[in-house]
């Protein structure tokens, strides 16, 4: 190593020794633990020195500093080296913490989370979200640098990735749109180690990654000596900071498991060097103390470099933010504090009897309009589907290249892509509120950007229209029937499928008063009899009600006496308007009360007391909502619902034939009741009524 | 038009009247049905016309003809070009059948589905799937090509694309590994329109799309004028078919709509044209009688050319095929009818008492490798994760450009591809068996896959290991726990999770057997004590067992007798073993009966009777799966699983932390009785039991 140490002008041997103790110290991590990654680590380290000793600033005393720059590692599993840059230049992350590498509830588990540890941005790991989400921090710097102007904010979003990162399609869909949208605030570390899991990446992965980019219209530089030219890895990053209107790639080449015996074998990828191997590494790097015994001088080094460089830049930026307008003051003071603006649900709209029908994917784009014009965090745009979801902001324009003060985003058919960018604008940590636009059933493309956010508690509002078969000719294979079963067994995302425009403003309140967590609005593409519903809902209904996930629509509600209600209607969405047409049409018939279930997972989280208020035990339940009826056994006794895929046909023939009419609906209601009373059976306690 | 047409030397002036009549009669059937696409089947007819008149091989009479050229219409929504082709092709598509298009259960729905039009080689419509199908078809050809030899099996695989299939991450997979693959059999047309449905690709799209497919080792070629210039596609054409090493894209330029008044805009792709506009349109064409009356001439020019051409092939492809061994013929006759080897299942390993603890996903890997040996037709492989789902096949070698007759495919870090390359590969019409393989976790990667697949009725089996929490220290980002319910949820797909080696065998019989549709196998990474599960599962009790998704395993089954049970414990793959611990440990003083649920979609689909049977009415019930607990209320009074995320730790620990350790489960069986004893309440039928 000290041949390229000698060269350089801007590295000494403290440098060389920081590089060493990096490596090290990420090797034994992962011994301790053993489990874990240490190739990638010890590969990157050298990239990893000249990002923190020269290159980025943040301040590890607040690693919150808005104007930070923004260090994510895309390939997660190398996170052994993240967590020891952090607790180098003194993130809240101990020598214990480093210690307690992938134990339970340790600060360093196995792949990075972002709530968890002090200074993480994101979480990643799996593969090519790292970059994505990187790229939805850029276009989030670019909109609050437009807000603030370029002294307050223009931090730069440096990421490292490896060849898994880029093989996955997310990647390619964000840094295809990255490179549309010229984020030169964007800079993407490749550790080019020609290694994957299966072997050499002559099995998988020939393409000319350099042209891929270039075609993209990226920045491309390269590092032959990725593991010890530390000069040359500075210059190129310089380099592609001086670069505008393009991001850049920088390939850098490396060897996995650098300086140990294993080096350049995929065997070093993802298991422990082994007590041998860790020993003649750490020999070979000169440290004989072992690796958890940190030499002062490295800690020295980050702290006058990194560390000095972040305080400077706090206090300056601290000192340039008294100069904003009271307006802008009020505005980033609010934003910083994650508080919406006051009174900001005086904006949303409120539908009654005199409301025309129409779809809920329209009543959506009016609540999503009233409130963007109040909330100038909300920002974010549809995967080409601009005309169909209705997200369309009026109050705003596009967010390109010329226009970084536009909120709305022209994603391409990106779906997956889309799904991770709206997670790196809410990771951002300015508290933005990214909502994303497509079918429902398109989220389907996209459950793995969806699952990592709800993972990293990220605020993310997925407007997903055409939510049944209800939609018609486009057929089953835009027909989602599993969707809302995917997204309600999924932790920490909260699915809503409001019955009309009253509740679509109310989902809107939860959505966004939610912070720590994503939300599925599912809405119709056909219309809905508004002024029939809102008859329902009006009046503080909804308003009351949603919180609960589920509540009464018609009668007393939860006052009214169990022993008059013969028989429930629990329905979500567009079929609430069925279930009370099948409600009227059955008066003096039967009592039938009408439920509506905007939000399941709220249901699941009310009091025992609560849920049989609702759902009196010993009353028969029938659910209805047209999509699969997996997972509604729990809250009725029949449940109505798409038994298979959906079909091409007009909305009446798909109403006819799935049974989604009132008359339909009223004729399974009269016989389930029937069949019930003539099976002499009791009413059984429905599970969502157990004790348990 | 006349002008292109004059200087070609392989056109006249039919061919001119043919692709008038093919948009007219495109643009008129979305006008009859009031819904769907005119614009890219307008812009596209004059490729679709050099490619069935000149170009591709298949038989209308025959359309399973096996050495067909494969066409694949990636950009699904313009299927009235397609069924419009097959039409006027003479494939059992009528007339009456185009003016039904997107009526119900009619053979034209709204995107094109294998399953229910004669000639529709794979079903499209979600964006960039039919790309990365026909990259699976590619590779089924060349390894018929290797098993048959050139003569017989040198098909083409030719397919459509527009805009929105290019953005999709998906097809960046597959074509990149197509490339890596020199997959010289396959030319996609690119349909360079300039627009997409939110308006220009200017908004999202202006990546140098010939300079990226060259960066992954395509050929590119391009077409100026492809709405005219039939002379220019089809040199374009000949010249792809002569490129040896690589596959080829044509980025053909054309105007969406072209010909009528609203060519070049966005809103000629998704709407009908309106009346005045086709009639326009139609009168430009010069076909005064209207769309649906088709000049006999442009019947006969398809009949004397795609017709001559196939009926000629399929006879000189007859006669070859006399030549081939009888060894051969033997193996081609049982392939194209769809069985399985004689005897095939006595290659299922069998596992009792002797076996050795190991993780499932090693007992898959040696039900998969026994099977393969015996079932040359098994092909699949894994993205990038081979050493850890177990799945390298032993009998063969990798599938690459230098070795065709290869079984393994090394699919790179490309989940969503991997699964949509499977897909296509099981549509190339050979009853190929492909396999796909990840962690559980990822197939959230590429659901958009999985679901087109099932509905596709696509045999293809998803080998999916570390299927829970019980992975230990990588932590939650690949701790699957709403994998299970998304996958349960999904019509068409069975979703096996085998408790021991047996199981695994017979879930692998039924995977076989089944083909008109997908299966999941989550697999554990964890060990099983095998010997203790399989002293349970033996003696054919398996084998009996799994064909009802759920039984019982200890006990005398379904003979014993109701009132001798306690409690039930329904469990799943690596948490049998606990439940059988469970069961051993409370003798004497609970009977446990333990019900094995490796399919809950085939216990759904036994009687009332049977269900009855394993879950008898009136006895308490507990279930018990390292996953999300959704779903399970339908089959359980009390579910054990896993709430939120996963944790990154040691298994010891994330057993003691779940509670997924013995006795911790022993402990939750009995509070539960205890609990349900001492609240006096009748043990509720459970919904699986209910009479609906």
């Amino acid at each position: 190593m000290a041949e390229a140490k000698s060269e350089s002008k801007d590295f000494d041997e403290i440098d060389d020794l920081c590089v060493r103790s990096i490596g090290v110290l990420a090797a034994n991590m992962v011994q301790k633990a053993n489990s874990g990654h240490p190739g990638a680590p010890m590969g990157m380290s050298a990239i990893a020195h000249v990002l923190w000793s020269k290159i980025m600033t943040g301040n590890s005393a607040n690693s919150a500093f808005p104007n930070r720059d923004r260090f994510v590692l895309s390939n997660g599993h190398a996170c052994a080296l993240q967590y020891s840059m952090l607790h180098l230049n003194g993130y809240a992350l101990s020598m214990s913490d480093l210690q307690s590498f992938r134990q339970l509830d340790s600060k360093t588990p196995g792949h990075p989370e972002n709530h968890l540890t002090d200074g993480v941005e994101c979480s990643t790991g799996p593969l090519g979200q790292g970059v994505a989400q990187a790229v939805g921090m850029a276009i989030a710097a670019k909109y609050a640098q437009s807000m603030f102007g370029a002294e307050m904010f223009n931090s730069t979003i440096y990421t490292l990735c490896g060849d898994g990162c880029l093989q996955e399609g997310v990647c390619a869909e964000a840094v295809s749109l990255a490179g549309h949208l010229q984020l030169d605030n964007l800079i993407v570390l490749y550790d080019d180690n020609d290694i994957q899991i299966d072997g050499s990446t002559e099995l998988a992965f020939t393409e000319d990654v350099p042209a891929r980019f270039t075609a993209y219209k990226w920045n491309v530089l390269s590092v032959d000596k990725g593991n010890e030219d530390l000069q040359g890895i500075l210059d190129a990053i310089k380099l592609a900071q001086a670069t505008k209107d393009r991001p850049t790639l920088i390939c850098v080449k490396t060897a996995i498991g650098f300086g140990s015996t294993k080096q350049g074998s995929h065997k070093v990828h993802g298991a422990p060097l082994g007590d041998e191997c860790l020993a003649a590494y750490t020999e070979k790097m000169g440290l004989k103390e072992g690796g958890f015994a940190i030499d002062p001088k490295v800690y020295a080094r980050y702290k006058e470099t990194f560390g000095q460089r972040g305080k400077d830049a706090e206090s300056a930026w601290n000192k340039i933010r008294q100069g904003l307008s009271a307006e802008k003051q009020t505005l980033l003071t609010r934003l910083l504090k994650g508080e919406l603006p006051q009174n900001w649900e005086s904006a949303l709209p409120i539908f009654d009897e005199t409301s025309k029908s129409t779809a809920s994917r329209n009543m959506n784009g009016d609540v999503l309009n009233a409130l963007a014009k109040a909330i100038p965090e909300i920002i974010g745009g549809a995967a080409d589907l601009t005309p169909s979801t209705k997200t369309e902001l009026k109050c705003s324009h596009d967010f390109q290249a010329k226009s970084r003060d536009g909120r709305y985003l022209r994603f391409g058919v990106r779906e997956f892509g889309m799904f991770a960018v709206g997670n790196g604008i809410a990771a951002f940590g300015l508290n933005l509120i990214p909502f994303t636009a497509t079918f429902l059933n398109f989220l389907g493309y996209g459950m793995g950007a969806v699952r990592l956010g709800a993972l990293s508690q990220l605020r993310h509002i997925y407007v997903m229209t055409h939510d049944s078969v209800l939609l018609g000719e486009d057929g089953p294979t835009h027909q989602p029937v599993e969707a809302l079963p995917a997204c309600r067994s999924m932790p920490n995302l909260l699915t809503f499928r409001p019955c009309d425009g009253n509740e679509v403003s109310q989902t809107w309140r939860l959505m966004l008063e939610r912070t720590d967590g994503p939300s599925v609005i599912a809405l119709s593409r056909q219309s809905i009899d508004v002024a029939l519903v809102s008859k329902y809902t009006k009046n503080g209904v909804a308003a009351k009600g949603v919180a609960n996930g589920a509540y009464v629509l018609n009668g007393q509600g939860s006052e009214e006496k169990e022993e008059t209600v013969d028989v429930c209607v629990i329905a979500s969405g567009s079929e609430v308007e069925l279930a009370l047409r099948a409600a009227e049409a059955l008066e003096g018939e039967l009592k039938v009360r009408v439920v509506s279930a905007n939000c399941l997972e709220l249901f699941d989280a009310t009091s025992l007391e609560y849920r049989k208020s609702v759902l009196p035990p010993g009353v028969l339940v029938v659910s209805i909502e047209a999509s699969s009826t997996y997972g509604w056994a729990k809250y009725a006794h029949k449940s109505i619902g798409v038994k298979a895929f959906g079909k091409s046909a007009p909305l009446a023939s798909i109403r006819e034939d799935f049974g989604f009419n009132a008359p339909a609906l009223i004729k399974n209601i009269q016989e389930t009741v029937a069949a019930w009373k003539k099976s002499g059976q009791v009413v059984p306690l429905l599970p969502t009524l157990f004790p348990f």
